[in-house]
């Protein structure tokens, strides 16, 4: 299925007027406060969120999966699921691939079919926390920090076979997301697992295409339960710096001890310039992977604000990777990656009202009571009106969700899948 | 100091054009929504909350405290200090008195005075978690749960005569907070520990005048570190029901484990029409007594979603005592309390946004993404304007702390009180 | 597969005078200080927990399973598996049913091959989180506490089935988990979720047999994200009261948010006589549901401190239901459950060691420093024979997982039951 | 007051019959075993572990503070504290003194008193988390991170004062705990108050003597609620690479958010040749400073077993610096010392029984059953007979706290320095 743009000016018709004027008196407001609200619309605009193509089905816990309709197949279904959420929005204007779930069978085609939704292939995703059929060997106690050294190649092997899959599609960058660890005291020496992992890491990193980054991604647990062999942004920062200069920490909101300062990792690694990608969702247990901004949304802010500061002065520091990782158990996917897409929007809208003069000014000062009120004048704002309008001057629709239910999409997807269409992932 | 209403209105008329404006279009666009905006101004300037008379020394931590300057050194000059929060924001009506810390040597005088300022006396506090000078016994190893019949009577006997100080000033509760507990495993039988202290209580309760009810607070941890007696909600509601019907849960919102959903708490005591009283505060990572929404304001807001259905629905809960509880270790005490005011009010008005028959059809529909956007919508939408216009209609400042900030209060306070006054209290 | 008495007995020979030699040491030294031994030893003797059947496949989590061999298929199977480790241990002769996956096809033919194995049927166990094929409703949105009726009704029944199934087995309890909660804030109105629940649950305890209790189990998270309706051991005790005399609650040690004093909850449920059964696991992280005493074991000690406190004290609480809840992702799963029947009996045995009149003195003299002596000298006691001593005396295995590997067990049941035998379950 | 050898000596003849037979009986075990028992005696009779100037008074929280009787009032009575420990335990043979508490007045007078005790001066702590008296600036916003680069300086000279003190002593190291952070999003500039720190770490780090070491502490929280400059083991370990080669970071096991897989960071640390010193304690909610082992035993042995193998297989990394850092607010700091050091020697002991030979054999067998039943041997053997064997073969004390109690010390210490005497400290 695929939005054109006359259906989503039809339904922005209804409320083009109201949001317009609401624009203009948050723009007002903004204006004299000093605000250059055309730049902050400008990089509303510009902002690219990957969707990973495994967030496009249902979702499920170690207890069961409950299904949903219309999901996608394949490869295909995917990318065009990823269209409608791009023709709605404009930022979803990327795709992030698992390997091996989604393998391609036609490269031109997938190709093709990505461009005619100006959909480009951002990071890919190998995937070593599995057996997969026919696989020689079994993950079952670790991958690139297996005390084998035939399980280790192999798990090395894939990621290289996901580095030339990528490239064929014209990625630019690997995800290495380790769930390598141990669930019992004495199962690992941590000694050994870390050195095999670097290792590893190293002769992926030598695989490297020029102009290809890799990611390192850090978690304390799940799926094991006693230690982690990257645990930590320590961790997987030490391990970038030695694999070399195009590594990179990736940052999953998720993937933190309880009440951590994600924000302040965030800031140390712009610093460092090793802050290379960034999985969005939100939690309130532990790796719960919910939709973006649904449980905290001031700390999404609060990174943002780092990220924006981070951005602007921290020039040694790489363009990143922005991805959405949620794994929707209950909601229509779509719906859920739309709510997260305007959370993120709402954020780093809110995070560019932030006036980084006066916040300096205030911190030399020590007036802590005047910092808050900076940052909370910027968040207590009101934005909607300004994502709106980034996505209006883009074709896109003033209220994405309400124009997919208006649309109908999702009994649109079902007619063409069928009801009990399964997608391929967890 | 006082500040007189003139004073204040000087100050407003900057910006009071501006936050008219602002006030119609947000009222304008509620309006459309079906939502009585003058009801929302009537409970917002409706609201009282009581200021601790602690809260307004500087606060400190178990590595020392850096002193403020001009803090109120007598009782009196700690209710002039609310009158100055009063009467800028009309929020900060009560008085909430800690014992031995605030006994009145003069009643008449001190009742006087408030009455002056328009401030009642809330619920009075007792403190049997600190040896007093003089007292016969120690509460080293407990008070209300102390193994010894002697201390325990100590213990409380002070709380009745906290009562009875309360009584004088026309409070009509008492908060108990019981810090009893252990630091090591054995060091405490748990059962005898919770027996004296249902016996204890007990007896408070039964020394309790007609009209009268008893808070029950609740703490996991700090100041003891294995074990409090106390520890969750819980043990409150089963002492508060083995009590009798004056007695009640009080929730402190910095009093609970990590991860806790403390609003489905809030939602289960009114539901049982067993909460009585709510500390507010913010914290990340224990009882951090910081600033009210300074740090997770979306669950402030949720938490005021619960408050505002149950005082519509519970009517088996009586009317909540609303009280601070914050320690202001960095900020101007009284800076950082109109911090809290506004946050308190915003997340009310918020959560008086929220469509309840709407939400409810929606969570009747299964329709999660809906129950979300409701929920988001009231949270997304500017309230300051409303704010600051119950504000302005009882002729109070539009911004207090500008306002406080422009009257140079603090000058004042410190010229009147000298610099190195210091507070009673911790 | 069946072991038999001489086979173990072989086993045994080579260590047996060691191990007695190591138990007459102990024993004497223990004998000095004034312990009953035999006593001791006569519990351990007597300590019984169940199985569930569901532990005895490989389990894993939501980001996948790894396979392992010779699983058992049916219930007779896992009947057997249970048979297995009881003539090991002599501690596991009950097994706990989970419905619908273990419902009998044969049930005199279970029967008689249970009694061959001395096993009896322990609490029978609903499942209202998954859907079962040809199941009229989902429990997506929830079981006892859905919204629908019907669905509600539909779970009601399913637990009525369930007792049903129990009592031709001869169990005397139904343990109901509920899953049910909300991952987003907004998607449950909490009272009316909590009201629909205490409703169905006063449905099915009027349902129970005579001499049945029903242990409602608690737990914060998982598999909702934000809420759970049974979130603690409040609202648990909460609705046991609302039920009945026969209504107890029950402690999955995973099941509590990080930090919680797990043992104080078991003295508060003991002393109110409203501890109904245990479920033993261990975890670092959160409802990780690791081998019993692997992560945290003096914890594990703490609270069989007051268990057996309460064995003795508490004379108005009823016998616990003692039931492992495991999952065993990495080890062989019948291991496994020798380590963790290992571990409750080395607790057990160490809490019955303290001196509990010292105790107390030591308590009443506020000598915190004896307090914790007295409980390290009993943990830090080498137990291990007297556990030993407790099987020899019923001619069990002195080491099980060493007699288990010399027996090559699990050769044998891959033998009867094929490789890629899988269980069913999660 | 001073023990002398024969005082110990009359109080051992009780149990020295009982002890002897006891550690026969075990190392005849632990001999079949083959483990080299005389090896194991040797290194727990070189453990030396560095009390804490500070931790000889008794400690508060900020809710308050229970004087304990006979605290020592200068230095000199700190060091006899001291003394008495080591008298006991031989294990107590260091202090580390806290600048500005702990200025000697007269250098060479105390350092006969300490070598007459055979005490050697361990590691100085600074203190720029307070404000002293007639100090010019204040810390409340900060001290090597703040804005102002002449409280930096103040603080940098601080740090190279307390040096200069230390190298009088003959102390070798330098240990930093830099409370600076904030409490409040917006307080500060996180990367700038990072580059203030490195830098200011780098000015103390160029006034190190050769032969010194510096060590870097970290931790999340308090006394600032939002954000800490050195928040982790990551942040402490860059610095420490930034400064050189004699910069180390310093693990204190209060500090580390809940759930911390501890050990873990222990090993990474020893493998980079970078961990420096290491501060014992334990905790149940957060830097609760409770007596070692008092909480989680078995996780202070994973730690042991951790730095037991980085001792042997880490000559990249230094000489570690132990040293014990608790608050003792309810029991009698030296008690809470002498139960500190057993728990650390206990620990020890059973780390040393781990067949690591065996263990690496099972982890390469990915036999996780073995490999845990491994660590539980070690961890269930009762050592408490080797440990005080180590004692006897140096002329300590069996049963250090017996013997404390049966010579009246505190007693003693009471009537040399009445009855409320206060330490200098917090």
């Amino acid at each position: 299925m695929k939005l054109n743009k006359s259906q989503i000016q039809d339904q922005n018709t209804k409320s083009l007027n109201s949001i317009e004027e609401h624009f203009n008196f948050t723009a007002n407001i903004l204006d004299k406060k000093g605000i250059d609200v055309n730049a902050v619309i400008k990089k509303l605009q510009n902002l690219k969120v990957a969707i990973p193509s495994w967030a496009l089905g249902a979702g499920g816990t170690r207890f069961g999966r409950f299904s949903f309709f219309g999901e996608p197949t394949n490869l295909e279904q995917k990318i065009e699921d990823i269209g409608v959420l791009n023709a709605l929005t404009h930022t979803a204007g990327a795709v992030s691939l698992h390997i091996p779930w989604d393998i391609p069978e036609d490269y031109n085609g997938i190709k093709a079919l990505a461009n005619s939704l100006n959909i480009t292939f951002d990071a890919v995703n190998s995937n070593t926390f599995q057996d997969q059929k026919n696989a020689k060997h079994s993950y079952k106690f670790g991958s690139l920090s297996n005390n084998s050294k035939d399980i280790r190649q192999q798990a090395i092997q894939h990621n290289i076979d996901v580095i030339n899959i990528g490239e064929k599609l014209g990625s630019k960058s690997l995800t290495v997301w380790l769930a390598d660890g141990s669930s019992f005291p004495g199962q690992n020496n941590f000694q050994t697992a870390l050195i095999n992992t670097e290792n590893s890491l190293k002769e992926i990193y030598s695989n490297l295409p020029k102009n290809w980054t890799m990611l390192i991604e850090y978690k304390p647990f799940e799926p094991n339960f006693y230690s982690t062999v990257i645990q930590d942004w320590g961790t997987s920062f030490m391990l970038a710096n030695a694999c070399g200069d195009k590594a990179y920490s990736l940052v999953d909101l998720g993937h933190h001890l309880p009440n951590c300062n994600i924000e302040q990792i965030v800031s140390t690694l712009m610093y460092k310039g090793k802050l290379g990608g960034f999985h969005f969702n939100d939690s309130k247990y532990g790796d719960d992977d919910l939709t973006v901004g649904s449980i905290k949304p001031y700390t999404l802010f609060l990174i943002f604000n780092e990220l924006v500061y981070g951005m602007k002065n921290n020039t040694q520091n790489p363009d990143l990777a922005w991805m959405i990782d949620a794994s929707h158990n209950l909601k229509d996917p779509l719906e859920d990656l739309l709510q997260s897409l305007e959370a993120i929007q709402e954020a780093y809208a809110k995070a560019l009202l932030i006036n980084q003069t006066e916040l300096k000014n205030a911190q030399l000062n020590n007036d802590i009571v005047k910092c808050q009120e900076i940052l909370q004048d910027a968040y207590r704002t009101d934005v909607r009106s300004l994502v709106a309008k980034a996505r209006i001057n883009l074709d896109r629709a003033i209220n994405p969700i309400e124009t997919y239910r208006a649309l109908k999409v999702r009994n649109e997807l079902i007619k063409e899948r069928g009801k009990n269409s399964i997608a391929t992932g967890l």
